[in-house]
């Protein structure tokens, strides 16, 4: 039998496993510092449930099989399982409800570069009853922001926008029955020439006059401060495009109370999310100087959550974070820090195996204090003994022989500095701990 | 459509799910303070890898579906993915190498009380080439009884054995050719009275005195130092036995080193795992006053983990925490410390929406400072507010009225004494921090 890992699967070795699981801990731990409480709903579910709203193309991804007379199928998203969970468990829920979830989802897409057929989605939602207050919209970019901060990557900015503008000015030109396809346009604006995007406007049977006033509205640019005036110059008063504006201007506004530095955000008027089901707020992240990368973290406010499985309405603004590819692309492009394959902070190597009752007995000592350490137990020369410790990338090494078993004093090496100390070993946990 | 979840899947509250976000928390670190690193496979794998090795039991058990051309398997377990992991990449890892696995499996059992059709298993293995020093047999031990303390359940008990001892006792006995028979009815002692064994024991041939033997032998008791004794006493000379007994000598020494409390592990000869393919140490993991609850971490030494994928041995040792079906004992014993359904440590309430700016600014410093903070923004009357508060279960709660807006005095009240503190925002941080 030959051992294989299916295509498309991610499969990392230890070093890299401690850099994907480092992101986690920063993302699960930033969600909790803004108050979303964890989730963790079955991979597998029944097909109807999962295919309640779906369209075609996620139909033909997904992994949907029969065991007994059930159909099962794997969860393609965060979403769809949120919905019915929203739906089933309601009545034990309090809102505004938080919830973060970082799960592995399953789409049977065809293998290449960058696709990956299992992925982590890194996902965050606020859902309420009735209505969400659109300060959750700015909280949500508020998230982003510190999270992007804390894993410590390339710089970010954040693109905001209000899709009810778009709505909204399309109703001032008398063109709202366009809505679908200027949307499905204006998503391709960044990869198309400007020539293009017109023409494409002009088959649709617009004029145009209308087409490049489209065209000049969601090129507007200038600072954050610049849009919204620009935007509030253009007078406007379709009640879309009325409550999108000062939507949008709240979430500006709030962003600056949540402490996010202007230069990590940007409303772009081109932002829409495509087809998707937001009707608000929506955001996408792109590296600066990796445009390449796509969005890194997008979403947006929704006004129905749940509307497939129950009558109640549930609004709610969330986002995502496709963790998988990112770390995929980082590492690629060598921005990750890899370190050694451990989690060890220390290892303990014996001179011959006289020492190793010592060594295991420190060992206890420090790993009783918090500090993650190891002793290296084999029959080999003690040469090999510090292969393995180079191999590991250890950042600290203490060496165990005659001498410190009987003064039970051991010295310390830091093995990037090269710098040795001697302490016993309550100074040694001392020295660890910070 | 109506909303449901799967039988047999475990899908929590947001109150009991942050406990078991706890729980694997505090196996995961303590997992790494032995120097374990993390590793992450596919839930899906390629369905002749995944049942290269197993019997018929498991293959009922199965999810199994064909996608495309493609035979595929949701794991079973996390002991096979490992095998494959080695198999595959032994020659980008150091070895002794320590890896965890924290995941879900998948088995299709009939849906009962207790039995989930998914479910954690949280791993460790510790695997070398050729041979492993049975040094590590007594830090799995440590391993396992540095989680159970840390998790703070009730009072538990790892009961060791090494299946050298059965064997070569059986040899010494001259019925070795009866070890797989007898080594299927030890590990039912438990449930059986010694008449029904003995009488087992005869309908597979064996004398009487033999009989007996094997009886008196399995329930050898005593503590630690007193059945290793009893075991030396017998004076018996086959290598199986004369190399188990000294393994677990070993074993029990190096326990002490490690600091293992001796009330919290015993020796008990009628351990042996079944069938499954452990060939030395084996361990089961009770609570005191749970009996019920069955083994709750258990593992072994087995000889050779990639047998099937390839010619070169692997020794190793390992053990496996259930942590699905222990989180549902636990709540279903009431042994869970279940709090509210938030992260968050404070709740910040605004008496009207005038001072919604001024909280947001505030939990947004909090934040900063690693206090998970919350403001409850909801167009509501203050009662309501107050209401959600309890509800949530918040640790601290801060209103904000005039009185505060003017000062910039913040009121802080413990929401378990009744305290009530009075300081600034830089006085609550280092307040909240401790």
């Amino acid at each position: 039998m030959t051992a294989r890992t299916l295509q498309g699967f991610m499969e990392l070795l230890p070093e890299e496993q401690i850099v994907m699981e480092k992101m986690k801990h920063v993302i699960a731990h930033t969600y909790e510092l803004f108050g979303f409480a964890p989730l963790d709903t079955p991979v597998l579910e029944l097909a109807d449930v999962l295919l309640s709203k779906s369209g075609g193309e996620t139909e033909k991804q997904i992994y949907e099989f029969k065991k007994g007379d059930t159909d099962l199928a794997m969860r393609f998203d965060l979403t769809v399982p949120l919905a019915k969970y929203v739906a089933l468990y309601h009545n034990n829920l309090t809102f505004p409800f938080k919830r973060y979830q970082i799960g592995k989802v399953y789409r049977g897409e065809r293998p290449q570069k960058g696709r990956f057929r299992e992925f982590y989605q890194c996902d965050i939602d606020i859902i309420d009853r009735d209505e969400l207050n659109i300060v959750y919209d700015a909280e949500v970019l508020a998230v982003i922001y510190t999270v992007f901060n804390k894993l410590e990557l390339p710089t970010f900015k954040i693109y905001i926008n209000n899709r009810k503008l778009l709505s909204g000015f399309l109703e001032s030109l008398d063109i709202a029955d366009k809505t679908v396809d200027v949307l499905r346009l204006v998503d391709k604006i960044k990869k198309i020439p400007a020539e293009a995007f017109l023409g494409e406007l002009s088959e649709m049977g617009l004029p145009q006059d209308k087409n490049e006033a489209l065209l000049k509205f969601i090129k507007t640019s200038g600072n954050n401060e610049q849009i919204l005036s620009q935007l509030e110059n253009l007078g406007i008063s379709t009640e879309n495009y009325v409550t999108g504006l000062e939507e949008l201007k709240t979430v500006v506004n709030q962003a600056k109370n949540l402490g996010i530095n202007p230069q990590n955000m940007q409303i772009d008027l081109s932002i829409t999310r495509g087809l998707d089901y937001y009707t608000g707020t929506v955001y996408e992240t792109f590296f600066d100087d990796y445009p390449q990368f796509g969005s890194v973290c997008s979403g947006g406010r929704y006004d129905n959550l749940s509307s497939v499985f129950m009558d109640k309405k549930f609004p709610g603004v969330g986002i995502s974070i496709g963790l998988t590819r990112l770390f995929d692309q980082l590492r690629d492009n060598g921005l990750l820090k890899i370190a050694g394959p451990t989690p060890n902070k220390v290892l303990i190597v014996t001179q011959n195996p006289d020492y190793n009752d010592l060594a295991i007995k420190l060992a206890g000592e420090l790993r009783r204090d918090d500090i993650a350490a190891d002793v290296m137990i084999r029959s080999c020369k003690f040469k090999k003994k510090m292969e393995f410790a180079n191999k590991i990338k250890i950042p600290y090494l203490i060496i165990i022989g005659e001498e410190e078993a009987q003064s039970q004093i051991f010295a310390i090496k830091d093995m990037v500095s090269g710098e040795q100390n001697k302490m016993t070993s309550s100074e040694l946990i001392k020295f660890l701990k910070n």
